[in-house]
């Protein structure tokens, strides 16, 4: 059994829910020491942690897992290493993923836990690989994309939307991104192949998506809710499909606003289909996308965008900058040294 | 070739453009005489005007077909006979229907008309054998009932609605329906089988509703959206169905309203699916479904629900009054003598 003495363990737990936007007061870094483990039970040694919207969105309410409350460690997805095992499915020296949560250590019952087969560098895990690379992957099989059709994602340069954009390419579509600054827009469309982007902070951002989808849009990932939402039913193809992957914009304010305008006169008018997923309803096909994910990587076919910040105690730092979309790709927070 | 000099056309026709909820003053009627057809086109004698809430809709703007405006003749899906021909593909005596407006007789081409078939009293061709009982019956073809599933349906009372919920009575299901009164309620229970109907208009409608859908909504066939879809959005089921037909609560109003919140945010988290669409569609399945419907009917599966009025001269009356929900089952007004 592993020394546990030596170990201490730096966490940062949610101080106050925020009202309305995000700041680093909400948080608080304390320091403990480690406790045993029991049977089942896994210590794990955290080494990324995975930097989402939907991390904001947890403090709201209940959403697919319970709420995050003043006094919890903050929850974060996030791939660790298995320091000492008490369960028969994991042994030292694993890698594993699952909400871990913000601190170095975190102690879980194997139930909680998902074995990763590490096939290339860690971090390509937490991007490409891992579940944000994944749910561009799934959201667009359920879009059963075209060759030729004009496909639109929200928060394109965010760690789900370039990849979906990138994979949108692959298939042969015409891919359109929106981005909140021009220099995002151009990042994308010169390193990551976008066809175009438009920056929705721009006044003109109605008129700039119509010029760049002459044709309409026959398939819009939405990262974002919110008033873009609203623009782009307007901008919708008949026979239209909208894959309905998160709603950022919605998550780091008071409460939620009034819906999106033309819902659901638009959906019948214009016979438009809205799907909802999670990432983890896929489980029993992850090999499948990772595969295919590496397969594309090798080729070229995807560029990995990274974001890495250092430190555990930058991590709120890190999902505020998020939120205000500083970030290009994949974000996450290196723990270990 | 027929003698049209004694046939004298009443036609009403959209005086002015409601500016919210539509009244009588928006239409006059006037009297002229029937002009001599063209080549390829056909005149017809009008059987049965079909009183639906998309006619106010077409008022605010391009839905599907074209704004209607002030001076047009109004417009109005219905059943009619032909009385005289210079198209190939009818001669008279033939049973048509298609948007032959509110009148005594239209002028049509032949691409504009569908042959009707009919297989049982004419009326029938407006309700459950027409385009609203076959609405009713693909929009749950694209739900894939199945037996046990608690399936909501808002103006239940309504044409599409009725026949909805009988349908997925015949499919096993536990149907709800949404209604605007409790005299409708009863009837729905009492005559066409409903499981339980919840009296929107009641102040405790929400709670009314979880009370008849404690294992929550698996099928949402919403006809009304508005404040109703966004109570429904926070009843459904994680991978429940939304089928939007229509959106009748905001069509007689000024401008479209915010939309429903929760959009899409619990699209995301309860993995939703909402699917709009527009019978016309689905053309080449259309006597599959007649066939299927009049054998309900043959069985008393299904029970016609009609509301018959007479007169031309009461068609703006019909549709002001089924805008404000006063129609049980499917409401049209007769023509012929």
């Amino acid at each position: 059994m592993l020394d546990i003495s030596s170990h201490i363990n730096k966490q940062i737990f949610l101080k106050t829910s925020p009202k309305d936007k995000l700041n680093e007061n909400n948080f608080e870094l304390k320091a403990s020491k480690l406790e045993h483990i029991d049977n089942n039970q896994v210590l794990i040694e955290v080494m990324y942690i995975s930097i989402d919207a939907a991390n904001r969105a947890w403090m709201q309410g209940r959403t697919y897992r319970s709420q995050i409350l003043p006094g919890d460690v903050m929850g974060g997805y996030a791939l660790g290493k298995v320091i000492d095992s008490k369960s028969n499915k994991f042994k030292v020296d694993d890698y594993v993923e699952g909400d871990l949560g913000w601190q170095n250590y975190a102690i879980r019952n194997e139930n909680e836990l998902i074995k990763t087969r590490i096939k290339s560098s860690e971090n390509l895990h937490m991007s490409v690989l891992g579940i944000t690379g994944k749910t561009a992957y799934f959201g667009l099989e359920l879009a059963n994309l075209k060759a030729g059709e004009t496909v639109l994602i929200s928060a394109a340069a965010g760690a789900v939307g370039n990849v979906a954009g990138q994979i949108a390419k692959i298939h042969g579509c015409k891919v359109i991104g929106i981005t909140s600054s021009d220099d995002k827009a151009k990042w994308l469309i010169d390193e990551l192949g976008f066809d175009g982007v438009v920056n929705y902070k721009n006044d003109n951002f109605v008129k700039d998506l119509r010029k760049l989808c002459p044709e309409k849009v026959d398939v819009y990932f939405d990262n974002v809710g919110g008033p873009i939402f609203e623009s782009v039913l307007f901008a919708m193809n008949n026979f239209g499909r909208i894959i309905c992957c998160g709603a950022v914009s919605q998550y780091d304010q008071a409460a939620p606003q009034n819906g999106p305008r033309g819902i659901p006169g638009l959906i019948v008018t214009k016979r438009l289909s809205l799907k909802g997923f999670i990432v983890m309803d896929f489980e029993d096909k992850k090999y499948e996308a990772e595969n295919k994910l590496m397969e594309w990587i090798d080729k070229k076919q995807i560029k990995p965008a990274e974001d890495i910040i250092n430190g555990l105690e930058n991590t709120p730092k890190a999902l505020i900058g998020l939120l205000n979309g500083e970030n290009k790709g994949k974000r996450m927070v290196k723990i270990i040294k």
